[in-house]
């Protein structure tokens, strides 16, 4: 048997992402970003998100992170039922605008990989 | 004295960047990045640059990579003098287009980081 590693140890599952930024709440957006609540922090760092960024592009953003969890899927559904995290997203989406064709699909929208090097 | 640490277990230097692909060559160019010549590469990891990830949005490429060196100038002028690394950016920056407002500023365009969790 492999020795079992803590899940920070496990490869990384990159996952980089786009939405629309609403040109006339962008600084409102930029300046909520310099301070983000402790508490949604912690709620990503508890579902195994790691080296988190996002940047901007003009009336883009665009997100890169690194999942070291087990099991994506549970980590995002708990993350999207964390309270603060839900208070968040309900302040800042109205500050985005998705780039999604449908309803059913992420709000932000899934890039495909086109090169890695390690 | 700090202990001296190899360039790789320093801190990294997030750069992110985008740069526009040229509709018609798009294929092309996803293809040639599914082979990247091995000087290419060996190129880019002498200069320290590691974890390096091209994604693609539509007619958009955006770059994120950390750079664990400690002079990002120098290791990006010897980068850009490497002949294997001509070769290649020769091939591929006719499939691209710069989104720079100067032909004076980087073929890339670099990013705002809007926010960061490690």
């Amino acid at each position: 048997m492999s020795p079992e590693l803590s899940p920070r140890e496990g490869p990384a599952r990159r996952v980089a992402s786009v939405v629309g930024l609403v040109d006339q709440r962008a600084e409102e957006y930029l300046g909520l970003h310099r301070a983000v609540p402790p508490e949604v922090l912690t709620a990503l760092r508890t579902a195994n998100v790691t080296n988190y960024s996002i940047y901007r592009h003009g009336d883009l953003l665009f997100s890169y992170l690194e999942y070291r969890g087990t099991d994506y899927e549970t980590d995002m559904a708990r993350l999207a039922a964390d309270p603060a995290t839900q208070r968040w997203w309900s302040t800042v989406m109205p500050m985005q605008r998705s780039l999604r064709a449908h309803p059913d699909e992420p709000w932000w929208t899934g890039l495909a990989e086109v090169f890695h090097l390690d």
